[in-house]
């Protein structure tokens, strides 16, 4: 683990701009997508029907408060230790605008959009790299002790990594807000290492996401959870009717009981599918293929000589992987990949044997 | 005219953050609305046809780059100076907190959302207070020479009056940034006083919303028009994927040819449905009753004596309208009437009888 210095703007070895959609949109579409985390066959027709209820009300401005009401209930909080959002993306920036930040750290290798919002307000961002010889596992005491917010992702994306929920609590201090990013965590069964809900931990700030569980990406809906003075602070900097309405019908409905049960199913499938996916991976083991683990999130990362040119060769045979030299931490050598259903993840290793052997 | 110094913080005289929608939330959703400028019976059906269609696509993250593209044509201008905003209110938060602005000025009585979100980011608001003396006429010459940043509405919430194009166009000077609301803008028939897509203005940045006209307050969509290095820095303060699908959706449908036309069509019947508003309201100028003309929004202005009283007498009658105490530079007497269709405006005409009867 070791400490990075970085200026303003852009990285220019890593960028940070880059998301696993751009690796599946224009000619990409005709694509089997491994490259985006977000849940396959989704929104479910229930809840796309709930949805489409709420395009009825669109002349009304949004009302925001059964949907927040409903997350805190989910949580056990009072309302206001909740903010809802334009999905994490916003969170990012709010947390970025608002708060008085002097000495950010960003532990990665992780989700690039806090660094990057951080820097485009204009922060000088450290970053703590997690390395692969250590399993990309959190040591606390690696993190500086001036940093005023620290932010991490719970599990971690790319690595899947899922740190010990203590772990996390112990970088908890005084006068230090800390962030984790929890987009998810409703994949992992249980939510075991889960800090939403806590209120013990001073600093927290936990953001939640309805994007990858429910396939509402396109939607722009997820939450924070932190004291009371915090959510305060973020949400002076927020734009008024900050959530659009089909955003908070979905927010409504994916924190109901039935949503959560089906949602608790989903993470068990997806732990399934994974071991699967892990399973087969670990075959190419002799083509120098490793995997990092445990993998506890809807994907995995990968590392594997001549990646970017196996991630070519399977576009041209229908996958699209998400490439991993855009997160801090990782180089040319990482991939990721989205957990699919069995069927898919049998097709793509069978795509990924053939992109193999023509890369030797 | 005459221009107020304000510190930093919410305003104790005038609640920058009342808006029309509290209204008629909560026990006023069965009253008859004259109080939120959104058209009434809307979205048409075809718009919500074509937001529903995209909820299909809900579990990608949003492309918004086939809506930039439909919204710069329809003004005539390249991508380039064009940003999707989740609503205007979003465009008032990235200008308050990614531009460079030291003296921002706001030219008054008007939305209050710019100026929250101005002081909300730190700054300290000059205003300009146009009086009702003048009919709120713009006098560029009472704007201060130092002004970096001046906002102005045209048509102007809640005094519906239309500024001529060249009386704004002279607020704008080497260094400044000039920034239009537009909002109301296409309820204008022909759209007469325009400024969107004039690129001669320098610094010049327009707002427009598709809220009002096509009932899309719930959807969160406008855009902003400026200098393509201007719209550089505002998108760089924007979250990623600022704008849904379904709202992209939306953009597209709304500034295609047929909803021009829609829209145009709409304009010239409200402006029909203002005349009869004003001609009865005009029969109440022996109760003391005035109102701001020449009104060219879809709402109008008028001052009578006892207004608080009156509007709580119209709640009781089934009516809200919105308060006007809550725009500087107005007070107490004040109140703003949305245009509705003559059925609408005659049933209210009879209880603004009443009201003033018992009111008087």
């Amino acid at each position: 683990m070791r400490t990075e210095d970085h200026g303003l703007g852009h990285d220019l070895r890593h960028d940070l701009r880059h998301h696993g959609d751009a690796e599946v949109r224009d000619d990409g579409s005709a694509l089997v997508d491994l490259a985006v985390n977000v849940r396959a066959d989704t929104p479910p027709r229930w809840l796309r029907a709930r949805i489409a209820d709420s395009l009825t009300g669109l002349a009304a401005y949004p009302d925001g408060r059964a949907a927040r009401a409903a997350v805190a209930a989910r949580h056990g909080l009072p309302v206001e230790r909740v903010l809802l959002t334009a999905g994490a993306a916003e969170a990012f920036v709010l947390l970025a605008r608002a708060l008085k930040v002097r000495q950010p750290v960003v532990v990665h290798p992780q989700f690039t959009e806090p660094e990057a919002a951080l820097r485009d307000a204009g922060h000088t961002v450290d970053r703590v790299l997690l390395s692969a010889a250590d399993g990309f596992r959190l040591d606390p005491a690696a993190v500086p002790e001036d940093a005023d917010l620290v932010v991490i992702g719970n599990p971690t994306n790319p690595t899947s990594v899922l740190h010990p929920a203590d772990a996390i609590a112990q970088l908890a201090r005084p006068g230090r807000t800390l962030v984790v990013d929890e987009a998810f965590m409703d994949a992992v069964p249980g939510e075991r290492e889960a800090l939403a809900g806590r209120t013990d931990v001073p600093g927290l700030v936990v953001l939640r996401s309805l994007t990858k569980t429910w396939g509402l990406a396109g939607l722009r809906i997820g939450y924070v959870l932190a004291a009371p003075e915090t959510i305060a602070e973020l949400e002076r900097a927020q734009p008024l009717w900050p959530v659009s309405t089909p955003a908070l019908a979905a927010a409504e409905a994916c924190v109901e009981p039935r949503a959560l049960a089906e949602a608790g199913h989903a993470a068990h499938r997806i732990a399934a599918d994974r071991a699967h996916l892990v399973a087969g991976l670990r075959e190419f083991a002799p083509e120098g293929l490793t995997v990092a683990e445990p993998a506890e999130g809807p994907f995995v990362l990968v590392r594997l000589p001549n990646a970017a040119r196996v991630r070519r060769r399977l576009r041209d045979l229908g996958f699209a992987v998400r490439r991993g030299d855009t997160f801090p931490g990782l180089d040319d050598e990482w991939l990721r990949l989205a957990v699919r259903d069995r069927a898919t993840v049998n097709s793509f290793l069978q795509a990924l044997d053939q992109a193999l052997a023509a890369s030797a």
